[in-house]
């Protein structure tokens, strides 16, 4: 099917030319065929007057736990051992397969309702969270996340190579595999080579925690007698496509090992101030070269899973803490939301921009709205002022995903009513327990 | 008009009884008249189906400049100094009365759209903000910004006190006026003791900005040989009641002041962030006994005037900001957002709280959506996942201002066109001069 969208004011985070004022973009199968300015230059099976609306690329989130949705608010404002130990592991301990599926999938109608276009999760049972990729039309870069230490530690070894199997490249190329080895702290340095024969094995990158609380910090410190970023270098974690969430806790010398390496980092400034985890030194990690992208991570610690509010809250949480209002302007957020998370992802030819040739992932915002007007400037206007409920069609590998605020590829109302009645019955059985 | 919301989620903001899962609210004129759990007693007038829904408090912006949304985003990213000079004062110079009214009606409409009943401004040509509160519905506290240096500063005067005449209990008792010297640097003690006459004579309260900048708390250090605080106390402007606005740098000797004073705070978090003036000491306030509310300030700083984000910003900054993630729990966030707003407008005994007697100003939040799900806790639901589009109905003084997301009492479309058609001539303006 080819597919124009018309009269619609573009922001293409592409540098050659970012911004068309008045354009269109014709789609054809899951490409974008053509962007340019003015009128399109013949008609398509289908149109969508883009009039009051912004096209952009979808967000990329770059890090979290999609499943998680379903301990949103469950306990908040907790210092972070009491809240782990007394209320999320024993809440996820009761996590089923089925209830996973439906986790991913209310984590896939928020993310779709925000405009975010493709997710990196981390979790356990990803065979579901892949069946929720497939049906609901999103794409994803996913990994069974791997604890080695304790019994499963082999088990999960097993079951990602399983995983990459059956489904790298899964649901028609929107599904990418990564090994998920969880941290520094709960992965020995054995277990990491383990990983890392797998990677070489398998040719998948890896996704890991690095150096997210300064008690991580000071115990691998303590342990091996380097920092988590020298530590996993000295391991030779580096030596494959890394994607690094949090990295809070740097010294001047992980950033530039982490600049040599081109190590992506997911940056989750919402979590990090929710869970007091610190500030990361993003501003330093972008001056040396990092490519630094942003994630929400679960919505247990966020509590939502929205890329715009993530954007908003990155760029103005260095502004204060450099004390320097210059620092991350709105475009370097709204990079960091597209084109560096498609990098840190290894999806850099695919998606992040629109140009031609790329696959055809990009949203509608809508700017008939008081609070996204006067137009002086789109860019500032989506990293300050939007709203996720602004998102008024999401297009991805093609297809028309959500139009008018409508999920299209399944009903939202279900998968409500599955969440919530999960949610009784987790608390059901943490009483019974 | 009798008003019935039934079958209905509340936070009522009442200590004596917080929460009610499932109750009604019965409005009578202006006011609560019942509040209560399970069915109503009777039939009403006019029914309103809560299902799925939240009733709470509406939101108090408790300091903003309304009409500068007509700027919003046309400049951002800046250093404070250059923003102001070449951007921001230029473009307020070509500001007319009619701008004014309309950049308020702008301001009005995102604020009730977000769900704030009620908000505190400062700015200039205050009879155009008062018309456009009585136009809307909305509730406002109003004071005429006063600079006591150059030639505007005894003109100023005489129209606070001319404003507080025709307006101070107007638009059917919305409006209450304060007066509005601007701030410290801005009014020197002479002419601060003028306004402190004014206040004797019209028994109206202060809303001042205090502390905002570093540059400031140095240069009045310099100046006085006090800090901004100590200098106002000497100057005896404590002694009346004042909304004192940002108060980002403050010594204990300070906080100790403003405790004796009970002097309100409006704190700004995503203001102080995004101009880089600092993080306030919010929880060293809270424990000192200050009352400490919540503002959006401008939309030129901001971008935009959305309480739920400030709720959110506050939370999360002040957390990280003390390595601690009990701080500001979602509670106090609501708490700020609407029972500590009432304090500091003086408007304790009408508004801020789910109350038989008190105003009916409230709102009702649409549960039925994927970010607000589950509902283990619907506080913390509000402060860390809510949107202001989730804001569905917006009752004020009894009246139903928004309904299912329109607004009753004026035309949004019109705003949002004649907002854009100033903004355009006033870069034209701008251009030539």
């Amino acid at each position: 099917m080819e597919l124009v969208i018309r009269d619609v004011s573009i922001i293409t985070m592409d540098e050659e030319r970012p911004f068309i004022e008045k354009g269109y973009i014709v789609v054809k199968g899951d490409k974008i065929e053509e962007i340019g300015e003015g009128e399109p230059p013949y008609n398509y099976d289908r149109i969508l007057e883009g009039r009051d609306k912004l096209a952009m690329p979808g967000f990329i989130n770059t890090h979290t736990h999609a499943a998680m949705t379903l301990l949103r608010s469950y306990a908040d404002d907790l210092p972070l051992m009491e809240w782990l130990q007394n209320k999320i592991w024993p809440l996820e301990e009761k996590l089923t397969p089925e209830y996973i599926y439906w986790g991913t999938m209310l984590a896939i109608a928020e993310m779709i309702k925000s405009g975010t276009t493709a997710f990196a999760d981390m979790y356990f049972c990803m065979e579901e969270v892949a069946r929720a990729v497939e049906k609901t039309g999103i794409r994803a870069v996913l990994s069974r996340g791997m604890v080695g230490i304790g019994p499963q530690a082999d088990l999960a070894l097993k079951e990602s190579e399983e995983f990459i199997k059956n489904w790298h490249n899964g649901a028609g190329g929107r599904i990418t595999a990564m090994l998920g080895p969880h941290a520094p702290y709960t992965c020995p340095p054995d277990y990491l080579k383990k990983v890392l024969t797998l990677a070489e094995k398998t040719g998948a990158g890896i996704h890991i925690h690095v150096a997210e609380t300064n008690t991580e910090f000071r115990d691998i410190k303590k342990a091996y007698g380097k920092t988590p970023v020298e530590h996993l270098e000295s391991i030779g974690l580096f030596e494959h496509k890394v994607l690094a969430a949090h990295c809070v806790h740097l010294t001047e010398n992980d950033i530039d090992i982490m600049a040599r390496y081109d190590v992506g980092v997911a940056h989750n400034p919402e979590s990090n101030m929710k869970l007091a985890s610190g500030i990361a030194p993003v501003p330093q990690l972008l001056e040396a070269g990092v490519t630094v992208a942003l994630g929400t991570d679960g919505a247990a610690s966020n509590n939502n899973l929205d890329m715009l509010q993530e954007m908003r809250s990155c760029a103005l949480l260095h502004k204060v803490n450099s004390m320097d209002p210059t620092v991350i302007p709105a475009y370097t957020a709204l990079k960091m939301a597209t084109v560096n998370g498609a990098r840190v992802l290894g999806l850099e030819d695919k998606v992040g921009q629109l140009k031609e040739g790329m696959k055809a992932d990009f949203i509608l915002i809508d700017l008939d709205k008081p609070h996204m007007n006067p137009r002086y400037d789109l860019a500032a206007n989506v990293v300050y002022a939007a709203q996720a409920g602004d998102v008024d069609t999401v297009i991805i590998d093609g297809n028309i995903v959500m139009e008018n605020k409508v999920i299209k590829t399944f009903d939202e109302e279900e998968v409500i009513a599955r969440a919530n009645f999960i949610a009784r019955q987790l608390v059901r059985k943490r009483q019974g327990s």
